[in-house]
């Protein structure tokens, strides 16, 4: 009964942005992700007779609060649909995320959780279900269900069972890399999920953001086949801009960019002029994530960390889908 | 037969931003402005007999190049319409933008060219007929032939006849302030001509820009109309945001900022959670103009002055339209 599972995070090159259904957590778009090697979290979960409530212990430290509500809000799904809402669990998570890495720890988080969790309590899955069962806990971890490259299906139904990730390519397609470039100043963070929603509701651009996400993925699925890095590069960078670009026409505008991010952005470029062949995409943050090839890890870690305001550059590359150990 | 003429160059609250007619300098939306004081051209024009081509002077330089070659293409016009195709003339040009302003003086220096040489051929004009005239110039240019705050209506018709700038309000309406925050390292220049036509041809947002434009103009113009400063900054702030916006969801994608614009703009957002109403706006280069009320200014001079990266603040008020001296 006592199971453990790790998954890792997972860096979209095109963006999930939005959502159609806040409860289910349904999105607008198809997105597309590498899964990465680096970050990952590993988590236990153990079904209880005795307990009367869920115990969730992360990184060795009892929860409560948001964080713990979430998680047992979470269990409560799987529960239900095992047929045993009065079954709660004692839940220990470690997260292997540097947080100099300024990844959100949902993703791995919610993908460990719901695998250990459904075997836990003997609920029948395949990873295509494991996948939609995650995604209700948090968007962007169902893509974290498979290694490798993977996509995101918005589906079309209310019910959201045709909402959930396929893989594109495994992990060892194609070696590429990821650096996490982080920021020194911990500035004053902008709205992440509010400016999620203030975009989809105000922003003059959000309908043709969704409209440009056909093209993107089309693309990118071709440039992943052809292990075409430039292609895929330019297609990520692209669509990364594209969506910050939604959030400065939203009403009232705002911005993730801190000065420091377009320093880094700056420095990318530079990279490319040099003829250094380096991508950045970057999340509802200010953080940077830089992809390029292995054979230049060097020359990027070293560019990156020289960049006044960066705090740490950690790098990564390809990962599995989840696991049980 | 020897005129001078003076303008203003003017700073756009409502951008122009993208051209329907490449030749005639048509524009795809309707924009507004202010006409401000502290920057301004002189212009004197004397056509000669014994002339057989122009003679351009700029700061008491004379120019020939590609500078020379735009200024006597727009006199082609000006003859033409006066019916004196092989009249050439005489050009001094003394532009008082300070360099380190970062005004562009395309607008002040096309307004008073317009106006001296008209006057100096004989050629019946009004200001509605100059500011067609020299829309022709420079699309900018043609809302510095009006004082105070000025609306450039894109017009229609396919010759242009209808395109020209009206007067919203004089100078003497609103003492509102600009302060022009030029940046230290005159970094690449991203193409200002080329980037516009970029956006105008390949933004996925280009659409939705010229779709917001009408809700701004009426706004602002109610703002102006009743000296409602954070209404009139406010809608700035937002109509510059979306328009940047747009170059970044061109193909290839671009920006004009660099990592000291976006010091600035926070800067100023800094200063309204202190309490002191501020807003900016920027044109098609890293530069910013931050608008305040004239009570701020010591407040305001001294904190822009401040952001690492700036090279200098020039502030100036409300100035005049187009005038003979």
């Amino acid at each position: 009964m006592k199971t453990t599972a790790k998954a890792h995070t997972n860096i979209a090159l095109i963006k999930y942005w939005g959502k159609r259904d806040e409860s289910l957590i349904l999105p607008m778009n198809n997105s597309l992700s590498l899964t990465l090697d680096g970050f990952y979290t590993t988590t236990t979960v153990e079904f209880q007779d005795s307990l009367m409530s869920d115990r969730f212990y992360l990184n060795d430290r009892l929860i409560d609060g948001k964080e713990y509500a979430r998680v047992t809000a979470f269990l409560d799904r799987i529960r239900e649909a095992a047929g045993r809402p009065d079954a709660f669990a004692e839940i220990h998570s470690t997260n292997h995320v540097p947080t100099a890495a300024g990844f959100a720890s949902s993703a791995s988080g919610f993908a460990a959780l719901a695998a250990a969790a459904a075997k836990a309590i003997d609920l029948p899955t395949d990873e295509q279900k494991l996948s939609i069962l995650t995604r209700q806990g948090s968007g962007s971890a169902c893509r974290s269900i498979y290694g490798g490259f993977v996509e995101w299906e918005k589906g079309a139904k209310a019910d959201g069972s045709d909402s959930h990730a396929v893989p594109i390519a495994p992990a060892d397609h194609w070696d590429i890399r990821v650096a996490a470039v982080v920021l020194s100043s911990a500035e004053k963070k902008v709205l992440s999920r509010e400016g999620m929603r203030r975009t989809v509701e105000t922003s003059a651009y959000y309908p043709a953001w969704v409209d440009s996400i056909p093209d993107d993925l089309a693309a990118i699925k071709d440039g992943i086949a052809e292990r075409d890095f430039e292609k895929v590069g330019e297609i990520a960078e692209a669509n990364c801009l594209r969506m910050h670009a939604t959030t400065l026409a939203a009403n009232p505008p705002f911005s993730y960019w801190h000065s420091t991010t377009l320093s880094i952005m700056q420095a990318v470029r530079d990279l490319r002029s040099a003829g250094v062949p380096a991508f950045f995409t970057i999340d509802a943050g200010p953080n940077v994530k830089v992809l390029y090839l292995p054979e230049y890890e060097a020359t990027i870690k070293e560019t990156l960390r020289n960049v006044p305001g960066v705090h740490d550059v950690t790098v990564s590359r390809p990962g599995q889908g989840v696991s049980y150990i």
